[in-house]
């Protein structure tokens, strides 16, 4: 489809410009004051117009328990999720429409998914993932979230005895899923890219890492984790490695221009400077952190130390929402706390970029995705300024990034397709989702979490926390 | 009117119950499991039925410039605010409309108004702005800013020679003024409260301090004032009184069961301890104090400390909205990365209880509002449980809490009066509200803010930070 919005503000380096822009089929091929219409006109009066944010880091099933789990730090909040998580491919199917539908709405066009995989239907789990993201039409980066160690290895020691169990599957048969996940599902041409995944350091040997950076050289796939989330994998990574995550990821070469790693907050200054050598993208996700009690990941040292840096939502359970103009508000404004000096601070056309060409640098798109320009993918958000959320009248980007928008996303466009027409999603029918998400599920009426208990002596042992019968 | 909610979900100590609500005149008057319906009967089910919040500390007439101010330090964006302030009493109608409706329609049914006076038009301001909450009902605490000394004062002299103009109205003048606004719009049965505000010990003398005592104890008002927002104020306090500014207060006699405090993110342990002795209220403003980079305030030690903690949205031009939904969540996992313990981490009930119990404690009304109990004023609201943003079902307050709700308030009653319903505000015109904003404000293109270049020698000095130069 080609059309062209007309007489809509975009930004520059400085305020604003009054423009038309045109698009044909997948690209934008104009960018004038005035222009010839080519193709629909499309009305950009009293809108803004901004290259679509990427969601780069969530897991979309954790959808179906947001809200649910209590107030506990990651390595108990994954074992009171291991409690109420058994899903199957349908349920996988749906959240994934939820949570392209919340980042959509929100102003993201493109989805990383650290999917987590259904035991015994790895494939089928990313069948339904990416079934619901083509017929929504979000461009989609499904990253089948794998490890090769068993739960408990996750949570340091302490100095006592190792003595897990062995994961359920091989590190060879888990690398062989991947690549059939590739070979069935990788189309980058139609918006669908297989990433390789490993969860992070906690419960991945380096022989899976090593799998995964082969996998990646052969198809040419990109390449993500977690790191250093918490402060508990900081000392886990000491007792695995002897050295920091981070420089055990750079000696067996896992870290790459194609590399985003989520979270990212136990660095220290030489991991950073780790970071920028491999040009590698840190996602940061500023609700989960909070949620977690993770900490406040080092952002301003980041860019300061020239790494990229992009934002995500994480999951739906430890955040508890998909609001990527809520986790880049406050991705942005949470580190102004952590350095006095304010010119160093994060302003709201910046933080547009970071979570738009700074997602597409971490995802390897950085020369054709993330701008308003011509030859870029139109990959597009109109932004409706006549919102009672958006008034009175200032400056656009300062409301859209510094206030809390409500039902602002006017127009999307995803590879040039309209996805959202007046505020509507086009391409499925929302309401029936929403009544799905309705009859499948129940409020519960204070739930336990059985999991919790047997692992808070040994996490609050090793965390240096008080022990229980005594709080 | 009286009405009866029934098949309602309300939260419990544990857990939620489904009961009938019934209300006469302003007050709860029954709840049970089945009662008979008496006045109109609501609908309750696949709603939950919450006290409403207090948005406990804001200033509303800053929604003209939100989303403009660049980011700054406190002491530098007030020199950017006062660039563009200047605004007339209708200005104040629309925006003291404006901020009512954002926070009916985020949960809230009282809003704590620190309004700043138009200069020379002082009544004017305060008139503009009660007739605004009187008109769409909400519960309203008018808290006339007012200051006894000139703008300069509020930065640390860092040593260098104090000697600043003296402030263009007198501390008596200002008193009078106070007083007067009292006798004319102080209102307690009709849902309007007068509150002695003065800004805070940065711009204020000990006369306008005990000035306002005396006013407080003659007609029985609840206090108000901002406290050690910033680092700088800090230094100030010990330049000013040689101790800290919670000590000189006490001294002075401030603080009591009715004086509510903005921000508090400076204080000691010792300070601490006085705030619980003398019983007074935290107001919590997370957003503002990330946007300003003022920093985390020790919430949970306020909480461990048996200090009354609630939630404000503070001005929308340092915010930049007046959602309190989003102050709330924010100001309860923000602080998780403050206390490695999640044992004293903030749950959703118990933010529940600090945003509408809390709110009512710090406004002296802790007896009759802020709670589902029969006797409790009927200043409540109904949140529609299947709107998608709070699907799939799991626990409601975690939903409504950790989540990202949007378009969830189905209903609101303040002092047993329909202000909400089906979403829609019934006591004003929402959309000739929207026209009037658009229509009396202008997009910025690149803005300057001239006041701001004097001020940061002065303040990058005694800050410590390098000189602006070498930036």
């Amino acid at each position: 489809m080609n059309f062209t919005i007309q007489n809509v503000l975009i930004p520059q380096a400085e305020g604003y410009a009054t423009v038309d822009v045109e698009i044909e089929g997948d690209r934008i091929s104009g960018i004038a004051s005035h222009l010839e219409v080519v193709g629909t006109a499309v009305d950009g009066q009293n809108k803004l117009l901004l290259p679509g944010f990427i969601n780069a880091h969530t897991h979309s099933s954790e959808m179906w328990h947001r809200g649910l789990i209590p107030m506990l730090p990651l390595e108990l909040w994954l074992a009171a999720l291991y409690d109420i998580t058994p899903l199957d491919p349908e349920q996988v199917y749906l959240s994934a429409l939820g949570t392209a539908v919340e980042t959509i709405l929100s102003g993201g066009t493109s989805v990383v998914d650290h999917l987590v995989l259904i035991p015994g239907k790895e494939l089928e789990t990313i069948a339904a993932a990416v079934k619901a993201y083509r017929e929504i039409g979000i461009r989609a980066f499904v990253a089948p979230l794998v490890q090769d160690e068993s739960f408990a290895a996750g949570v340091p020691s302490g100095g006592s005895e190792k003595n897990y169990a062995a994961y359920f599957r091989s590190t060879a048969a888990t690398l062989e899923l991947i690549e059939t996940a590739v070979k069935q599902f990788h189309r980058p041409d139609e918006g669908v890219y297989i990433l390789v995944a490993p969860t992070g350091i906690q419960l991945s040997t380096d022989a899976l890492f090593e799998g995964c950076i082969e996998l990646s050289e052969r198809y040419d796939l990109c390449r993500h984790s977690h790191l250093l989330e918490t402060l508990a994998q900081q000392l886990l990574a000491q007792e695995k490695y002897g050295c920091s995550a981070v420089e055990h990821l750079k000696e067996i070469g896992y870290l790459s221009h194609k590399t985003s790693l989520a979270h990212c907050v136990w660095l220290n200054d030489s991991d950073i400077e780790i970071l920028a050598q491999t040009q590698s993208t840190v996602v940061h996700n500023p609700l989960s952190n909070l949620r977690l009690g993770s900490g406040i990941a080092p952002i301003l040292k980041y860019r300061q130390a020239g790494v990229n840096v992009t934002f995500g939502c994480d999951g739906a359970s430890s955040n508890d929402s998909q609001d990527l103009l809520e986790a880049i508000k406050i991705g942005s404004i949470l580190h102004n706390t952590t350095d006095r000096d304010y010119h160093h601070w994060i302003t709201p056309l910046q933080a547009v970029e970071m979570a738009s060409k700074g997602g597409a640098i971490g995802l390897n798109l950085g020369d054709e995705l993330g701008a308003i320009a011509v030859g870029q993918k139109a990959d597009l958000v109109l932004y409706n300024l006549t919102n009672l959320s958006l008034l009175p009248r200032t400056d656009p980007i300062g409301l859209l990034i510094l206030g809390r928008p409500t039902q602002v996303v006017h127009s999307v466009w995803i590879d040039g397709k309209q996805i959202v027409a007046d505020g509507k999603v086009k391409t499925i029918n929302v309401d029936g989702l929403r009544q799905e998400l309705f009859s499948r599920s129940q409020w519960y009426n204070n739930l336990q979490f059985p999991s919790v208990s047997p692992m808070e002596e040994r996490y609050r042992t090793v965390m240096g926390l008080p022990d229980k019968s005594s709080v």
